[in-house]
């Protein structure tokens, strides 16, 4: 056993040298860190609910993401053990409502934490939503957003990922480790951007400003 | 390089077959994992401000290491930025005050976030405390914890590591992925624990029931 261990450690450490001016290459590429807190995705149908009939949301800032912008607008959510208020409302209007709590959140409110990608509702848990002009009660939407990365196509090319594709990120520092199971999103309306909420970023102790690596 | 890559695979998994029962030998120890929310040790003289002169505390609750135990009285921490009210006294009285915080609430205090291993408090940001009969400014000891796991010396032989040395541990699941600089702390008057606070553990969606691997 020993000895298979000391071919193998050889024979690793000849690899590595081989590939290295190639790894060195791909850790260049910079990915920008995106640190998300809680927020709201609103349908017309449940905005009207909250804010008033025909109501439309207030830009206050541009996001990241092309188009994707965060609003004036916040709502309380309360779950059957708690309230959580000023929940930041992000626009556009979409198809369906999403909310995207915290592990900590869930505990708060009296709900199971679902680690759901954006737009993957079915089975979550619902909510209810309170407004300046009424409340509405959602059968599901409420998740804790799985970490991602968002590109366009031609980064996921110089990346060598696919969307869809699960990969890790190293971070290095005190609080370093991997995040695994990373989800490649890559269409052609998005930044390169990794995305994680406020506790994967602490936990890491990451910002904006952090160094990160793809691990396939 | 093809070749040396398929060599290579080849001989691993000759390797993984040879000591896949040494390796579950290993995964079939388990290390209970402790979530700690942010809390604070108090020294006697500090106690005596907050509380008045000769103020003994009062226990509410044992913790699972030896000794500790959680106490009815809580404290508001203030920084430049925001204080954070109801932040439990953990008891016995210790030399110094030791206040340990999320990353998060750095944020909100206005201070900068020292990964720390407890009672390494040299250079670390003062706070200050309120407490029902006065209030004290300590010069040094608001810490985020750095990671760690509590052991016995028995274990440690049982687990391969010492004192001191710095491992990773492995969690799975949909949040899954590596702590890196784990810390040892091993001594006779401890529990085996693998201690993280709420960010780590929600930022990888582990709890007092997750089962958590060490990585050498």
């Amino acid at each position: 056993m020993d000895n298979q261990e000391a071919i193998l450690k050889l024979l690793l450490e000849t690899l590595k040298a081989n590939t290295s001016s190639t790894e060195k290459k791909e850790e260049t590429y910079e990915i920008p860190v995106g640190v998300s807190n809680r927020h709201i995705h609103l349908s017309q149908v449940d905005m009207n609910c909250l804010f008033g009939e025909g109501y439309q949301m207030t830009k206050m800032k541009d996001l990241s993401q092309p188009g994707q912008y965060a609003c004036k607008e916040t709502v309380t959510i309360c779950g059957p053990k708690g309230a959580i208020e000023k929940v930041r409302v992000l626009g556009p209007v979409r198809g369906h409502t999403q909310v995207e709590v915290l592990v900590g959140d869930c505990f708060k409110l009296g709900v199971v934490s679902e680690i759901r990608l954006s737009g993957d509702l079915h089975g979550t848990p619902g909510i209810t939503l309170v407004g300046p002009k009424g409340s509405v009660q959602i059968a599901e939407g409420l998740v804790v957003a799985q970490r991602h990365i968002h590109m366009n196509s031609e980064d996921a090319k110089r990346l060598g990922v696919q969307d869809g594709q699960i990969v890790s990120i190293e971070v290095d520092g005190a609080r370093g480790g991997i995040y695994s199971n990373v989800a490649i999103r890559a269409n052609d309306g998005s930044a390169l951007e990794f995305h994680v909420d406020t506790e994967e970023a602490n936990a890491m102790h990451i910002n904006a400003l952090s160094k990160i690596r793809i691990i396939k």
